[in-house]
């Protein structure tokens, strides 16, 4: 990208962080809700210390932050830049105030436009990639901004809405059906064309063997069979873990559903609503993901099986459901050309693969290193974006990773087998 | 009270509360900072709630709350008017928005008022002592206010100030000395004349025997000398449970205090200063009262000896340090015409009196029998208000209290021994 | 007592602890059920570390150890004798096995009866009050060895029998009815003739209000009409402290109680039996009694009114049903010649006092006043001894202590009121 | 396996248990000194529930158990078979005494040998393959008896030792080198000769990129180097959940290591000696041996390039360092004639590899279904067996598993590369 490219880019993404929050109240920017949930003025905090840290602070002589205490506050997880407030109490900080926050913004863009136009070429290069992947960065805290929104509101007694919408028209999904492919040795990961984090990298060669994959994701009517037959109460069905947390929890459906006179409710950033039986099932966890598909009777897709599916069959992000619509909701699949739907957006999907390096890994040099690398245990791989991804940030090749009892994100699933059904 | 008086009191005591909360941001009103603390917005519409749940619900025909929610949002921990927000949860809360916490004041004062003006005689009578009731109740909560604010405020790396102050001019307290009392047959707690809660009655004979009072309170220049004789490190000063709580929180001074370069600085609501030596110590822990004493060879005072000693020196609020004057903070005692100095003002004093029930002790009858009678158990009783006290709350007779490991209230104590000393 | 006598008192005491063990198979010796629960064989340890330590220790020149660790395993609580394994992993500790601290005992049995002997008549009388404190202080672990038995054993899916017991007969136990007192200036605690703790000290004058004291405990007959009518599921009843705690705990019952094919069991030593309703209601909490009393309409007994009336009406330890009874289980109460039934023996009966310390309280000197007084917080009085107290253990001064949730020991109540009811 | 070598080795295992638990005193049995360790006379009982439970109960007509509430208390963590008790309870469970369960072990090894002489030949068939993986379980309790005993003995202050043993001489290990792998497909996975687990089948075709793997595990002398380097005490070098366990459990070294007056010292079965540089670092977490791998430069092996080492060069278990030569302590490297040593015995390897299904993976049918599968979340795959691994219970595919920070196994590990080193 040159620098006209790039500064344009740099203001798109920097405005529509900020058009997430525009329906927020001042108040909504300062909860917390759970740990996992930060308060969204601390997300338009942090991603500004990103661009302020990591390159201001670095290529910018004798450079004088804007205020030295933002360093702590804003700090996620990054060690080499030094102490952080400890996650849990970041809803502990009225301070800086939404205002303040905002003006950091506009203070820390203006720095770094200047800087883009006013570097030398060699300063340029070494620039332009930290920027984009800055803004990358800044994407991924959009999904969490809303997924964290939707946290907040939706736990409060009085259920604000963060947007009106209107109920889908309750249309009925395509059949489950299950897309054959034979055994083969298969290219996984990025390769050198285009924006990839270090995770997707490098590619390299996986043997997987023959697998079917369903057509869509599971929905929320196929979710609810598995309900009604005990699916909540069987533990042969769960993974021990996972029946440790259905007890501790007392999770007895999918995140944000509650029951309302005998019938299933919803809560979504449009409000509560009757679950659509249509839509792709969300807010479920690797263990219920996991638990369903025992009691269909197939498995979970590994990464590699979903990669390959989706470069075989060169699904596309461009028309798939993200933040992009402003639906902030998943919407039913409807048959197009492909035999493979919504591999892009509407809901990521657990695979049954575990978050490890791939062979080969380096990550990033220097404090970016921390991105990806130090998240390597216990979390695993979600694949295909969701309702909430910006759309130019997806792509086939992209690892999202999660540990397996978390909901808020929009996350779902599809099936896969061992045997060459259809 | 007539109603007129009633009336007046009434919008005097309200505006108060709102005064406090002037120099806030939003952003301020939100937090919880630990569960001990409320968010400003919660003390709001909670002070509001006890008049339209108590008052308005109760005697208005066909009541129809401001919001049903409210009722379950505001409501503290009265099991009898149905359920209520978690207490540790309160800071999860964006909604209703400060804007709309202090709309429901003017339209619940409005009511409130419209009701005095409206109700015949009887039913004044009814209501009267009710609208007292909720206004001292009121004034609890101002003290929450300030001491919650402190605590919200001092928890942010920021250090925001509540309100610019002076440092204290750095006088020289009085000497400590102790003014004797003989054994006696005392009548303790309240009488009929004036307001009182259930906790403070009836009166009663209990036997004191003898005891001396220290003349004022312990200063940090003495609690100083504690801690630098190890106070915090030997467990042979320190009840079994508060050595634990040492332990456990990592305790070496009282809360608010900080080594900044080898000398103790202490945040207040008008930030960061050196702690003063002839300031009343406070914000300790019963704990650190109890081991003080120990450390002196002295104990604390039982409550009987502190309001015998309070009514025999007939010790009045119309000189104190309280919420009246603005400072926030405790100051240093001065020599003035009785021997007993600080009794009302500056600081709670811890006493050595679990609280419990008086002989014959009535509760409340319905509803608000919950108020008082239901924490009497591992609580301890503080005397006298403090800095952050309405002067017209306080009295000889009023009875403080909190479990032995709180801090965040302005607490402090002055010692007693059992013999007639000097 | 003479060197004789206190050497027989000795040996006599010493053998009653290894009495109550006998019926115990070796793996019951090493459980610890819960944190309250030492395993027998660390109480056994334990009260021989205190005579080594207390006593050899100090006053044998050049004294060696049996073994250096058994100071660090078999030290409770005393900051002043070092370190100590933490009171919750006492359970972990296999070794040293049984028969070593068995071993153990009657290495130091036999020092002690020689230092007794050997010891010139000013060292004995240096060490005989410590000796017999050692007995006290033995004769006190004697109780918790029964009581913890029955929790270990209790615990087990096997339901081991501690030592077989008749049912006992189902008389009819005398209604209840109250005893007036007025209102008096009254000497509370011991004077200097025999022995008694530091807490009990000095005896010093209480005013006591006019009051009635139950003639008996209260009965499972009683308690069961408190649960039946709702009482552990009416917060209204309840401290709010003791409200959470039966939320967390999900009481429903005393301790021990179970239902079985809709009738109530309880496990005691000598197995399961059914709840007899004449018997006194035992193991339940500061709570539960409390909750009890106000739903009776009453209170319960401070610990000068309950000392007023056992000194009053000479209650005695004589015909009480103690450990020297071996019954292990609290009887109904009998007819006899006197108004107050079962103020000795049977239940401890909590008291609505704190454990807090008499005017003028002197801790004892040394390590020693760890003893008593730094427990004086958190803690409720218990007065009368239980079927587990040794006869000679206990007097109308005793004051026992313990949390407000605690149930494992054999604890009662009695009520009482502030007026003048019969 | 005919009747008399299926019953001659049910003997043979059967006692080996037993012999296992010789040197341990009764009260040893007893004990639980963390959630993860199971008292070993739960072990023997457990392992004897297996034959009665998942055998005689299913294969005997109108068979009586023993004991009916030992199917509740040696019940595991089988849901197919009913409640049991929480296993982290255990320790707190006195009866059945260890006698009572030898008798147990006795009767149930008698109605086994019957059955398997009096099966007719149908139903043999049935039952062979049940008693062989029963004895396979069983072997697995073997090696948890040892490490079990040896937390339970280590936690105790007198350091009691299992077995006396002689320091080793102190000898030299071969130097790192690395053994080099050029890409290929790989037969992963166990094939239908000989007993295998579920979780080792099917053999399938898995891709394995060109790696080199170290050719000895790594020493206690290079895990001191990383220590030395600050290993602990940089949270770059660590996963992002490791740098939390290092902090949250106060790890500096591996578990069993003390510093005795500056110089690192080690708990064994045979009592504290002093750490031998020459021998396999041991008693570590996945996160330590993933922290000193990056430290190295270096990474963890998968199990695929594992196996696939162990297979090319014909790893054996035939010389190696296990339970059978009743060291129980790893031992140093010495050379012998392949270039891959210690791949089997003396200590588990971690590997970079998640514990995951294979590609077609079928668990178990009924309950012993529960038997792997549902471990399938959260941990790690371990290689090669240990020093206190029975020799003929390991083979090349046999995959163990443990969450990333438990340590009280015999783990260690190995390093491997991306590149061909050598």
């Amino acid at each position: 990208m040159n620098r006209d490219e790039l500064t344009s880019k740099f203001s798109t993404v920097r405005v529509m962080t900020e058009e997430i929050c525009r329906p927020l109240q001042t108040e909504d920017y300062v909860i917390q809700s759970m740990t996992d949930v930060s308060p969204p003025k601390w997300h338009l905090g942090h991603t500004t210390w990103f661009f302020e840290r990591v390159i201001l602070q670095e290529f910018t002589p004798s450079y004088k932050p804007l205020n030295d205490q933002y360093y702590f506050i804003f700090n996620s997880y990054y060690q080499s830049f030094g102490d952080r407030v400890a996650r849990d109490i970041r809803g502990t900080l009225s301070r800086p105030t939404v205002e303040e926050v905002y003006r950091y913004r506009d203070a820390i863009n203006k720095r770094v436009i200047d800087l883009l136009g006013a570097a030398d070429d060699k300063m340029y290069q070494k620039i332009a990639p930290l920027v984009e992947l800055g803004l990358h960065h800044e994407q991924q805290h959009q999904e969490l901004l809303v997924t964290d929104i939707k946290h907040i509101l939706s736990m409060n007694p009085l259920r604000p809405t963060y947007k009106a919408r209107k109920t889908s028209a309750g249309g009925r999904e395509p059949a489950q059906s299950f897309v054959a492919f034979d055994e083969q040795v298969f290219c996984l990961g990025a390769d050198q064309n285009g924006f990839s984090w270090d995770n997707e990298r490098p590619q390299h060669k996986v043997f997987v063997n023959k697998f079917s994959l369903m057509n869509r994701p599971v929905t929320n009517g196929e979710y609810m069979e598995f309900m009604n037959d005990g699916g909540y109460t069987n533990p042969l069905l769960w993974l021990s873990d996972g029946w440790d947390t259905v007890g501790s929890q007392q999770w007895n459906a999918p995140l944000y559903w509650e029951k309302v006179k005998d019938s299933w409710q919803v809560m979504t950033l449009g409000g509560l609503q009757p679950v659509e039986p249509a839509e792709p099932v969300t807010h479920v966890s690797y263990y219920e993901a996991n638990a369903f598909a025992r009691w269909a009777g197939k498995r979970l897709p590994t990464e590699s099986e979903w990669e390959l599916a989706a470069k075989v069959h060169q699904v596309s992000a461009d028309k798939g459901n993200f933040l992009d619509e402003r639906a902030f909701h998943p919407v039913a699949a409807v048959k197009n050309n492909g035999p493979l739907l919504q591999m892009m957006g509407d809901v990521w999907e657990w695979t049954g693969s575990s978050y490890l390096p791939y062979p080969g890994y380096q990550q990033e040099r220097g404090p970016l290193g921390e991105y990806n690398g130090k998240f390597m245990s216990n979390q695993m791989v979600l694949r295909g974006g969701s309702c909430a991804t910006p759309r130019n940030h997806i792509r086939s090749t992209y690892r999202n990773f999660f540990q397996c009892d978390k909901r808020w994100q929009f996350t779902g699933f599809r099936l896969a087998s061992d045997t060459n059904e259809r």
